[in-house]
């Protein structure tokens, strides 16, 4: 039995961000499906997890933690040394430039970028209308973020460094659901979002992500 | 000439935040105002200092930040030895308690409590119509929030542990402007979270930052 749990649902960006973490770390951790339509994130027993009743909630022994990144960053630093190096050692000049970058995708990326998501993705998938000028006002927020993406990736390769980290990660799940959507527009419209949107969700752990949904 | 230098303005909260830190950690440092009626926030200048044209940007000396958490999360580690003690040392999954409570306070606290400064102290201020639904809306999300926060407070002092953390400081620009608003029922309402806030509101620093006003 594996010692890190990740209880929550393959569809969910936060779950997902985890996951993706976890992946990329090789570390071996069991799947809990935490069933969304019957409520099951309210239960008693998943309060106890996680106080808001949202997925995921993390176990590692006798740590539980909730809020997908902070659980990703546990995992980062706890397994530093195993998978892919997703943190920047170096001096506090050097570690703030990967925290701003992670601080960016909270205030800057993750609401236009979720707003987009539901509307475009979850409210057709669910049969509910999309809100044309939510959408509309988001895409131009998202497109103003995407402007300062495109000329902080001329100069290096990844948002924080020239290494994948954290901060690219985080993006994933979100950047997944809009690539299904017309709003990919914001990311071919930039070639150096483009390729960076390419290469980060080509990587194999991703890759692994996403095909939990077959199963 | 001090080394770090803050840009921004004292009716921000995020700059407040920065300059919470700082006077915790008893750091000198310049205040440089940006006259946000003017613009200049959105000059080429202050782009060059903050892509995004927000306030605050911060200089440590070759070091440029942006974003408040990032800077003032950077002004924690590189003044460790220095002023209040903001962190957790100790074991991953200890430190992992702190990175929790402030991605809570970024992806729980900030949005509503943001939304709720904006309707009842901003707009009156600035002269523009409260909108009340969005208030209601609001303060029944953040209302959930603070729940949970009550419940945390019966078991810790702070919200990450038995000292005053970065977790708590984030939260105090929100809670001062609501505190000047009918929303502070919110806190009020609440005994634990009540005297959470007093107790943080009422620190040495906070005063500093809230003197800074007046000059």
């Amino acid at each position: 039995m594996a010692a890190i749990k990740v209880h929550g649902s393959p569809l969910s960006t936060a779950t997902r961000r985890v996951l993706a973490c976890l992946y990329e770390k090789e570390i071996d951790f069991q799947f809990v499906p935490v069933n969304m339509a019957t409520g099951e994130h309210k239960s008693d027993n998943f309060l106890a997890l996680n106080p808001f009743g949202q997925v995921p909630a993390f176990e590692d022994g006798d740590l539980t933690l909730f809020e997908s990144r902070a659980s990703a960053n546990y995992v980062a630093h706890e397994f530093a040394d195993k998978g892919t190096q997703l943190l920047i050692s170096g001096s506090n000049k050097e570690v703030a430039v990967l925290e701003l970058w992670k601080e960016v995708e909270a205030h800057q990326f993750n609401t236009p970028s979720s707003k987009v998501v539901w509307e475009l993705f979850f409210k057709p998938f669910l049969g509910m209308a999309t809100d044309a000028a939510v959408v509309e006002e988001n895409e131009t927020q998202l497109g103003k973020v995407l402007d300062v993406y495109e000329t902080r990736l001329t100069q290096s390769k990844y948002l924080a460094s020239d290494n994948f980290t954290l901060a690219d990660l985080y993006h994933l799940p979100n950047i997944q659901y809009l690539l299904a959507t017309p709003a990919k527009k914001l990311f071919e419209s930039r070639p150096h979002v483009d390729a960076w949107v390419k290469e980060i969700t080509a990587r194999p752990a991703w890759s692994k992500v996403l095909a939990m949904m077959n199963q």
